[in-house]
């Protein structure tokens, strides 16, 4: 399983990604699950994923292959729009599904996988994309400046609470990693580390990347600080 | 869809159950999903249901129908022990699926229902079990004090949280109502009104029940205080 959630604010974009993957219960690894492409004031685009590593893997190797290949039409890095980004990302992910679940056909077995696509073009508005395993996607909007994938249930009260269009960076930023740490102590297929990613509107690069370990203080206290909160805050709520 | 929980403490169980049923998004429909069963003082049995309602309701009319036939030996009424009034229960509901999926089976589909089964009889102690589609059941713990069907994973977190069995039966009521309304935020086949229940220890009756409504000034109030300290206890949470 996985855990990522991308908000789309005002003032920027925020992601956050845990890093466990799993073949059955008893083979657990930790895989990065957000990649970034970006030309620094030019264009930043960063992905995160969800689902088959063998699916992912695959598909962000071809993106890297194509983006160093100046003769490929299909670079995301050369995409003149966030939406023709997402278009051949989608187109990308639906292929290489398809080949992937071919081989496990006489297995009775597919692949899939799910993708959030954040980025920004000099010129164009920041875009937040979640692609479905079948190549098709959504984007997030003023009414919804968020979206997940994976084991999404455990962490969206705390989104749909705190989130507003006009949320801070730094209230963003606190607000994924609650959402992370109730769905770490939910569901033992997410696992830290972590990796959080900042992009500014408007500056067309990642301002800020964090690898937060399993060792973090700074997430330890916090993760207490809310148990703790919560705990008080239950204690003041007047019984009906 | 479905929320059930119920909570087995040192104090007494606890139960609450929303009403909204769902033939598809476009036939909602309210039908309790709590039935309670006592003979004051000598044995008391609370059953809350989720699932297809054809099982769940014709698993409902077979046990009344059993309770009120005094030559039944399967009535759930004169069960010796709880363990064995979660036997027979199991039964009937798998014998029930079985026989609903037998009709369903050339639609190529099937129908199937979880149980909450929580009760006392006199010389016996407090037990809650939770009784799978097949039929078999597990049973609420010191460690694991509460139990849950349908849509559980929004409702988890605070009982994580907060529920110990030494919990106080004010605390419990408060914990399961905020519990439900975690979940009625976030899943709208999950619907009001609520039907709650507590029986309190070694008194082998159900000492109260509550039907809460749609209108109900309280529990809005409870709902909206709990959203408020959410979010300053958001605010007053340091930055990583």
């Amino acid at each position: 399983m996985t855990y990522c959630v991308g908000l789309l604010l005002d003032a920027g974009m925020v992601l956050l990604s845990d890093t466990r993957t799993n073949a059955g219960l008893d083979n657990i690894a930790t895989y990065r699950k957000m990649f970034l492409f970006e030309e620094p004031g030019e264009r930043v685009i960063a992905i995160c994923t969800a689902g088959s590593l063998s699916v992912t893997q695959t598909v962000i190797a071809r993106l890297e292959e194509a983006n160093a290949d100046p003769e490929n039409p299909e670079s995301i890095l050369r995409a003149p729009t966030m939406l023709q980004v997402a278009t051949l990302i989608g187109k990308l992910l639906s292929d290489v599904s398809a080949e992937v679940s071919a081989k496990m056909d006489r297995m009775k077995q597919g692949a899939s996988a799910s993708l959030l696509v954040a980025g920004q073009r000099k010129g164009g508005d920041m875009r937040l994309f979640l692609v479905y395993p079948e190549g098709n996607f959504i984007e997030a909007t003023a009414d919804t400046p968020y979206l997940q994938i994976g084991e999404h249930k455990y962490g969206k009260p705390i989104l749909d609470r705190v989130i507003q269009p006009d949320t801070s960076l730094e209230d963003a930023k606190k607000a994924v990693l609650l959402s992370m740490d109730s769905t770490l102590r939910s569901n033992l297929s997410v696992g830290m580390p972590l990796d959080m990613a900042v992009i500014e509107a408007d500056t067309m690069r990642v301002g800020e990347t964090h690898r937060i370990e399993a060792t973090d203080e700074g997430f330890a206290r916090m993760s207490q600080d809310w148990s703790n909160a919560l705990r008080d805050a239950f204690q003041q709520i007047k019984p009906v």
